[in-house]
């Protein structure tokens, strides 16, 4: 009952306060390196550039961390937040598209120290089938159904240019697969496989259109 | 007085209708190139995974482009669109960063087209300095300072180690750059720069989170 209880309180985390976690998460992370025990709310909010009262109610989701006087208890805290990220599950991924973006992403810091395990990259360009990528070697994407039928992957990664995109989601679809991390510029809305859209152009315009806010 | 009128609604559109715009403007300007003229807000929701009355208040923002039982008029709405976007106006970058993040970025599709011009790529890497990315020359990160005290740039682009990245932030700052478009691993908060935080690991644990939660 206890259990199910907690489960029940997991379950209301909005979203929004799920999207900040990782970066606390992060943080306390670096905090541990350098034996850091305790750290205040305030502290906590100077470093991350939001407000002291934002980080007490985005942690009082989850529990209490605090002491009086003290600030939050730094391994607590981060093995809470880890847990709820299910940073301590192994997922398994796999990646379509070798190209830079496809590089960037495998090599990207510390994805296996999370619990992120890439286990084959898939390329349409022959010249690419069969070198490896930091250590994981490049698969043919004819053999990419293949591979998800007969491995149990959790996670595919597109980093395809737009027109490749509708066939390859369709194969991991049929597949069963959970989520989908999406890096190619459309904005995938599936109705049984967790989305993810990684909108970098997006990012880009919005701060253009800032800048030329400013500038009026 | 009525220019001014019209700045003034501009100015109240909120930022997470101004983040969806770049997706309606590139579905809209896909359909200018198969030569459609209108689309209903009905058609426009299914394409774009939204709700057709989110889409009727998002774009009741900036004028009306639509008429009843034609749909939008979908020329005015692209143009319009992208005037607020700011992607009639040049924009001028520098990348820091000839990894492989940083290849990505610069060979991102359109780029050009949407208005941002990428006019040189810096590196502490002396292998990597005065080789071509896409055709734009790499320079020492040592002339960082120098170039924009020479040249007119409005964005810089961090596709740098989170360790590099005080340094690298306190030279754009003291530079007055309008803006930092940031692919490294931390959190950037500046006083006096804009600044869009690209979080891609972030990103993954919110997907490897809701896989978390259905697993369960």
């Amino acid at each position: 009952m206890g259990y199910k209880k907690i489960k029940k309180t997991e379950k209301a985390i909005p979203i929004s306060v799920i999207k900040r976690l990782p970066i606390y998460h992060r943080y306390l992370n670096k905090l541990i390196d350098r034996d850091v025990e305790h750290i205040s709310s305030k502290q906590l909010a100077e470093k991350l550039g939001v407000t002291a009262s934002q980080i007490r109610q985005d942690l009082s989701h989850f529990g209490t961390f605090g002491q009086r006087g003290y600030g939050y208890r730094v391994n607590d805290l981060a093995k809470a937040i880890g847990e709820i990220l299910g940073v301590n599950n192994k997922l398994h991924m796999v990646l379509v598209g070798a190209g830079n973006l496809g590089g960037a992403i495998i090599n990207y810091p510390n994805f296996s120290k999370r619990g992120f395990i890439i286990t084959a990259i898939f390329d349409n360009d022959p010249a690419k089938v069969g070198t490896k990528i930091a250590g994981c070697i490049v698969l043919s994407i004819d053999s990419l159904r293949e591979y998800l039928e007969s491995h149990a992957i959790d996670i595919g990664i597109l980093a395809i240019p737009a027109e490749d995109t509708y066939e390859i989601v369709k194969i991991f679809e049929e597949c069963n697969i959970k989520g989908l991390w999406n890096f190619a510029p459309v904005s995938l809305n599936l109705e049984n496989v967790l989305v993810e859209n990684v909108h970098i152009s997006e990012s880009l315009m919005t701060l253009a259109y800032q800048i030329k806010e400013m500038d009026e």
